[in-house]
């Protein structure tokens, strides 16, 4: 196989990040289910926003989340996104390429303007998402740059792809061209309610063209339809080479094979905003992944970079997670 | 006197902060002075951003900080500032209103951005601006709603105006729309190279139209081109009304007629960010003021509102103030 260029390509809708500290009742009053992302349009959006105190804008986005993380790492990253030509696409833009990840797609120059998500952070450091996908609808299988994908170890993609049919396709096609060139293909299950809104086509994309699936509690036991955790990843096992089921403070199982393993949370003081703690978990994993740690080892890396972004707002790192990562004895 | 329907109105530059953690040898890199703010123009802009790491945009503009501190305690606040119909001008918009201040400026439709501060907090928690003016150089004797002045208790203008002289020009026409109704004008000397721009300026205002002047040490010795504070403190004392004087961790020294007092500063476990520290002293000092309280007690707000935003990024409250205040027993 020939050398690769990157450890990990990520393909995720670009949002920039719009969080904001809310009290119980202004979910209750806009009859949001916590912990859950849910799609809104450009209207509901200005709603949303006009009703909202103030907030702080920070890049986000599931996968560019996954891919900044990887990056602080150390490993080599690339991401597909469409953000527009606007002031916040500059924002994303910038703060994804200042993080040392390769992001060259695109960018729309008409059309809706780059997504914004509108996170609403309670008190007890859960997060409530409100997607305006805006830009984000531009996203097509043309952006798939097949070289890209072929010189990535390893191609990693958010399910919330699926909420548009362009981007779905656009997934399926760098899925394909991943495996035809040998790689590895992994998926993000990004959210209990996206699962129910695609659980077939995710079941058939995890047993044909996935290698790796990465999923919560909650969304691993909505794939499958049961409550029971335990069975949930028994028919996770079956399913795919690889399930990492994260489960928040009581870690996360890994399933192989006949292999199983359950590795426990990192400790954290406090819980300041729980954005990106998958997303993070997913980078430390891959890149222990691609520098061909055992998947324990992966795990601890995963564990230990959701442990860093939960303790502050937003859902980049603020520290160097290589460095956070040796403090630790881990690399 | 007839009623007022403003305890404070702010003028300033309408400002979103694009703020980054750097390294001490960043600022020496680039030349940079740390904890002053230096103008740019939109080359040094693209050039500072290109090479800073990850960042978080937070509304900020010294004027709009003190506004949002002070509808923070409950006072009723206006502002006066110019953003563009853009993006970051939305930002800024949404920011102040959602905090309760009133912010009717019309915004501008052609012209630069809305303008932007390149801050770079060092891991000693100071901060160093580089702002693209954008928008603000807008700002304009036309932008100052006569009727708002009037019927503000104090109208309180940064020192930065005074770098583009149509919002000079702004700023002497509140000025004398305040005092003509018998209202109470404020002025931020803003940053000691302000004062070493527009010290003869500076001078001639506070004697004729200035009623309170905020500064910091190094402001103050700067305007009376001293090294000595003391000495600094009493040209103040001849020169206005009152005269607030903020040292960081020495606290405050008010002067008014024969009477001076020092007020210590609020304790701080670990100075995050210093940006906005001034901004939000000032807000608590006006929200006194305004509520007819005694001047050390003006000043025991301020050290309160101050010691709350240096603990985090941004230099906006992250919590309400009135309460926090009230739990301090100070209001």
């Amino acid at each position: 196989m020939t050398e690769t260029r990157f450890d990990v390509l990520c393909i995720g809708n670009a949002i920039v990040d719009v969080l904001a500290r809310v009290e119980d009742s202004f979910l209750a009053r806009h009859d949001l289910t916590k912990g859950m992302m849910r799609l809104i349009d450009e209207q509901t959006a200005d709603q949303l926003y006009g009703d909202m105190g103030p907030a702080i804008e920070i890049s986000g986005g599931s996968a560019g989340n996954t891919a900044a993380g990887l990056a602080s790492f150390g490993g080599r990253a690339a991401y597909f996104g469409k953000v527009k030509n606007d002031q916040l696409g500059d924002v994303f833009t910038h703060d994804l390429r200042a993080q040392g990840v390769t992001f060259e797609s695109m960018r729309a120059t008409a059309g809706p303007a780059t997504a914004r998500s509108f996170i609403l952070v309670t008190p007890d450091g859960e997060r409530t998402m409100n997607t305006f996908l805006g830009a984000c609808v531009n996203l097509t299988a043309a952006d798939i740059d097949p070289a890209v994908v072929a010189s990535s170890q390893i191609t990693y993609m958010e399910g919330y792809l699926w909420d548009r049919p362009e981007a779905k396709e656009a997934f399926q096609r760098a899925a394909k061209i991943a495996r035809e060139a040998g790689r590895k293909t992994a998926i993000t299950l990004s959210d209990s309610f996206c699962v129910d809104r695609h659980r077939d086509s995710f079941l058939e994309l995890i047993r044909n063209q996935i290698d790796i699936v990465f999923a919560n509690e909650a969304e691993i036991t909505s794939l499958y339809q049961t409550s029971d955790f335990d069975s949930a990843r028994e028919r996770a096992r079956g399913d795919c080479e690889i399930a990492v089921l994260t489960r928040s403070e009581r870690g996360c199982v890994i399933v192989t094979g006949e292999w199983t393993s359950t590795v426990p949370a990192h400790p954290v003081s406090k819980v300041v905003d729980a954005t990106g703690a998958g997303d993070l978990f997913a980078a430390g994993f891959l890149y222990g992944l691609t520098t061909h740690r055992a998947l324990d080892h992966c795990a601890r890396l995963g564990a230990l970079a959701a442990a860093e972004v939960i303790t502050h707002l937003g859902a980049r790192p603020e520290m160097n997670l290589a460095e956070h990562a040796r403090r630790a004895g881990l690399l």
